[in-house]
């Protein structure tokens, strides 16, 4: 940007929210403008969400100018349409560095600026989280005032119900903004979208309420039709429009209104903010506004990665090499082709989990539930009991929220359906609200589960092809990430097994052994290759299986009493190493010369997902330094004796911690 | 019962609910009369639920007669309304075996019957389990019927509106009976249940419908009124009654209707049996009907535990002892008294999780927002962000629903909320759905999560107090039993301390160590009497923290080599004592000699509390035989042994468990 073009540009010139209400209709239309301006310059270069920030542009502007957040409260649901906010908010300057290591994160961000309420990333839980803040200050003299903004796919998640089901008892301003653009990430579904489109497509409520009660208002009648007319006034307030929903429970409903007309929504939102009530405001927004490549395909430019334009046209680079995203839609077409009885679901991200083929090629047997991991999982379980095999594809982050179905209807029940857990560990860019960091030790405590995980192209389909056979309930995980070559002679996946990948030369025996599971085989492997250009005998197992674990290889790999390293792309604490460590004890094994691998006990901050390793010391180089420091000095003397000195130091870190 | 009694009841000669076809109206009436005095003779005996199954005996009896459940499908939501169902369908006899070991699961189970569908005890999964099963046979020639029967309570949980909201698109018969008693355990609180409340104070839906129309049909109107009125009559069709809330999801919906006139229920649904389409129907039933001591206290007779009747008044054998409940309610109490910061949340359950007392004592600053863990966990976070410290006090089982945002909103944000988890441990009679056998495994790998146990009342005190303190979020447990009498000189909590309660002899070395958590410091200290009283000099640790684990006490106590075993009312995969094998691994200390005790991979059955532990070897005696076992055997040495003799066996009984 020129000296001159700074200096024109508004947006450049702000530092805080304040400045917005210095602003005429016109520049405030030109601010929005260049918020979308500078959103997809960003995210052109280096990734991230397109469409959605797009589409909030002028009711960002809006609700700055109408509210005052550095006292009132903004809670955006889910997050990842915050950049306009960020941008209004001081960190126009920061911008360029989205997502990269320390720079901005892609959801709001308390530590970033007090604009900021709450880190998120999931869906669903603005209207909760505003709801205790609103309680919070029910009763005091200058209450901030509470915003939510919820999309239409948000708000049919059972968590925003829960919330509007409570919200709706406040006795105090309390303002939803349910920000409609008719679409999830792909096209929104359920009966909530169905009235939401029935609003859409008739004429609006306020104009039919007022020419009818104007109407029973100069109608001469007599004392028994006025009165049954008066039952149907009543019926009108909520009636006609597809809002009652809200109002039956207990919301005053406004709207639609174009939320892309500043000068209306500034007005709206003045009238509104003094309401002392719970009310919920209607915005018609579109997705990818003013970006015509994003809004002929909003799907794809929900969360692009890089690109350039080329004839106003969005170009990507290729990818050159298969991501497990595409290795899983493959397989699952093909072992679909051949079992009736299998049945994909996924809950509002057919393109993100891999289910479009399967869709296009399936249609009648793909199941798209909206926002609603727990309805997925608990349908699923009734799937299964009628002889389908339900295949469950989601985010390992997402399954989360299932976690009570997947124990009560699939293992409780022994239900015969697979979760197939996409972005299981580190996930890069969108960082630590979204990194698969638990599935493992969340599920390992469920009796009946089996959690697998395979290590390349060919073990994924030998993983869900031994799923299928199952009678209970398991979850496969693999991460966002390129499929590593496939290793040679894939074997079957038989329960409980694991294989030997990288053996001693014969007869020898391993100076280290890396037991590694699923993606982190490959990490394994290299490292390996690393030990052994040093002169190391290193033995490479692919675990394959994190429940049951292995018994056999537990017992073989420690009784050289040589080194052991367990790999995993996933929480230390309760994963797969303290599965490993569990079985060895319960054998009365020396674990002294163990090391676990993993995730450490504090959330990993957004960066690409080879930095977030490299930091984790779950890439090669982090596992031979492991390997070495084990072997040369001595793994369990000198690490029981650092115990003492270090001590003292944990501690205060401790303190600070918590 | 007597041989003339036995042939003058209808229920002990009913094998089968096809035998209820052969009934007439009086008799059906007789019959229901009787479930009601089976149910009450049972409970009375051994505690249960009652009033809700009181509320349902002629819905089940009219479910029974119309459907034919051997091949149409019922799922009951939550489940604890299931015993007339149990008693039409060939249970009648084993009824007195309810919840006690070996005998009848207080909740469907399909393992007692062809006629129970899934294994529940959780509420708001029916619908979806129910659109599952509707789902996968909606082209089916002979497709069973489906029912699902949801209370009033449950139907605003987010899973069940995930459910409506996913459901209403399906096009084949599909049968919601709401429940409606406006009682979850404690009254039903939120905007639905106003909804709910409207339906029942206004005159019911289809008289205002009708006289309205028959009313528009005989005006002489012109063109525009004509069409304005046409609207009307449009939004009639959804207006005016409370129903609209689920015909606007796209149900039709029908009701409210006498859920205890038997007629009136086979002829409505009879009538909706055959509707291809989502239907819900609205049922009035009344909790405890037919029990006045329930009626009148349909809250404390939800689940009452054994009592006797005198002069028509039910008598509770006194409690002599403290419960945990209790003991927390006191405490909860006693620090609100002082920190006016504290504001109590509950999900429905103010009785069974103590907020009682203070409820009364403090109404504004206690929260009941109904069946929705999820929502009361997020909405926890935004009090806290206002500088409230809120107490959230549910079951460990119920806290698995909010697991999601127990990551989110509570760790990830850092919200000093403080989650108090009853009914940690084995549950007794209510069985498999309800132990609290994962919290810690689940919580474990979130960072910033601080997870305590108290071993007695004062306890509780000290570690609410050090709750209150944090910075970030925690999570107390303990069990649904009695609480031991106070150990001798409490200590204030110490963030990651633990605290020797039994030490051996001065300057001995302890023969054995016994690290116990929480409510297994009694174990403990049970057992370590006996230990002693056969010679040796057990030591007994109280480990305070499952997270952060107090380093100092692993090394020390692994220091001497001698046995250590780990103690905790939990899963054996990932819980405490995993925790403990992690700590002493990534300080290389030798973990032989360690055993770890908590609750085996698979699900524990309904019987006392006691039965279940002794069950698991988590009473005295099974912790004083693992340790002699240790000492007198030489634990790893035997155990490493027995590996290659059981491994065989053990694969197949693997092979045979998935």
């Amino acid at each position: 940007m020129t000296a001159r073009e700074r200096k024109e540009s508004l947006l450049s010139n702000i530092t805080s929210p304040h400045q917005l209400r210095r602003l005429n209709e016109q520049q405030l239309n030109q601010l929005a403008r260049e918020l979308r301006e500078r959103v997809v310059e960003v995210v052109a270069r280096g990734g991230g969400h397109l469409a959605s920030n797009l589409g909030v542009a002028e009711l960002t502007v809006a609700l700055h100018y109408v509210f005052d957040f550095a006292t009132d409260r903004l809670v955006w649901d889910v997050g990842h349409q915050c950049y306009p906010h960020k941008l209004l908010t001081g960190r126009n300057e920061k911008f360029d560095t989205l997502r990269q290591a320390r720079g901005l994160s892609g959801f709001p961000n308390p530590a970033e600026s007090p604009y900021d309420v709450f880190c998120t990333g999931h869906a669903g839980a603005a209207i909760s989280t505003a709801c205790g803040l609103a309680w919070a200050s029910e009763n005091a003299p200058n209450a901030p005032k509470v915003v939510a903004v919820v999309g239409d796919a948000s708000i049919v998640n059972g968590l925003a119900f829960e919330g509007l089901n409570n919200a709706a008892l406040l006795r105090r301003q309390f303002l939803i903004i349910l920000n409609d653009n008719s679409m999830a990430i792909d096209r929104t579904h359920g009966a909530m979208a169905h009235a939401l489109d029935r609003i859409r497509t008739t004429a609006t409520y306020s104009g039919i309420k007022q020419s009818t009660e104007q109407l029973l208002q100069h109608m001469p009648l007599g004392e028994n039709i006025n009165k049954a007319l008066r039952n149907i006034k009543a019926g009108l307030k909520t009636s006609i429009h597809g809002g009652q929903i809200f109002e039956n429970l207990g919301f005053d409903y406004y709207g639609p209104i174009d939320g892309h007309n500043i000068p209306e929504l500034i007005r709206v939102l003045r009238r509104l903010s003094d309401i002392q009530r719970p009310v919920l405001l209607h915005v018609h927004t579109q997705k990818g506004r003013g970006c015509q490549y994003a809004v002929d395909d909003p799907c794809r430019f929900h969360s692009p990665s890089a690109y350039t334009l080329k004839d106003g046209k969005a170009v990507f680079e290729e990818k050159k090499r298969l991501q497990w995203t595409a290795a899983f839609s493959e397989t699952l077409v093909e072992l679909a082709r051949r079992d009736d009885r299998i049945v994909a679901m996924t809950a509002a991200m057919p393109d993100g989990t891999g289910l479009i083929e399967f869709r296009n090629e399936f249609p009648a047997r793909c199941i798209d539930v909206g926002i609603g991991e727990s309805h997925a999982v608990a349908m699923a379980a009734g799937l299964a009991r009628e002889g389908k095999r339900p295949i469950v594809a989601m985010y390992s982050t997402f399954m989360q929220r299932a976690y009570d179905q997947v124990f009560q209807e699939l293992c409780l029940n022994k239900m015969p359906v697979m979760l197939c857990l996409d972005r299981a560990g580190l996930v890069g860019g969108d960082g630590a609200v979204h990194h698969g960091f638990a599935d493992i030790s969340i599920m390992r405590s469920l009796p009946g589960m089996v959690l697998m995980a395979p290590c390349d192209q060919s073990e994924l389909k030998a993983a869900m092809t031994l799923g299928l056979s199952l009678r209970g309930p398991c979850a496969i995980r693999y991460p966002r990430d390129f499929v590593p070559e496939s290793l040679p002679n894939c074997t079957p996946f038989e329960l409980g097994q694991s294989r030997v990948v990288l053996a001693p030369p014969t007869g020898g025996i391993a100076d280290a052994t890396l037991v590694c599971y699923g993606a982190m085989v490959q990490t394994g492997m290299a490292a390996a290759k690393q030990l052994a250009a040093g002169g190391l005998n290193p033995c490479v197992i692919n675990a394959r299986f994190a429940k049951p674990m292995d018994e056999g290889m537990v017992v073989r790999v420690l009784s050289s009493g040589k080194p052991v390293v367990t790999l995993e792309d996933h929480s230390a604490a309760g994963g797969f190493g303290s599965a490993f460590l569990e079985l060895a004890c319960d054998r009365g094994l020396n674990t002294a010369n163990v090391r676990v691998l993993g995730l450490p006990d504090r959330f990993i901050a957004h960066a690409s997902r080879r930095e977030q390793l490299a930091e984790t010391g779950l890439d090669a180089a982090g596992v031979v330094a492991t390997v070495l420091d084990m072997i040369q000095l001595g793994a369990s003397h000198r690490r029981y004796k650092s115990v003492a000195q270090t001590r003292s130091a944990d501690a205060d870190a401790t303190q600070r911690k918590y």
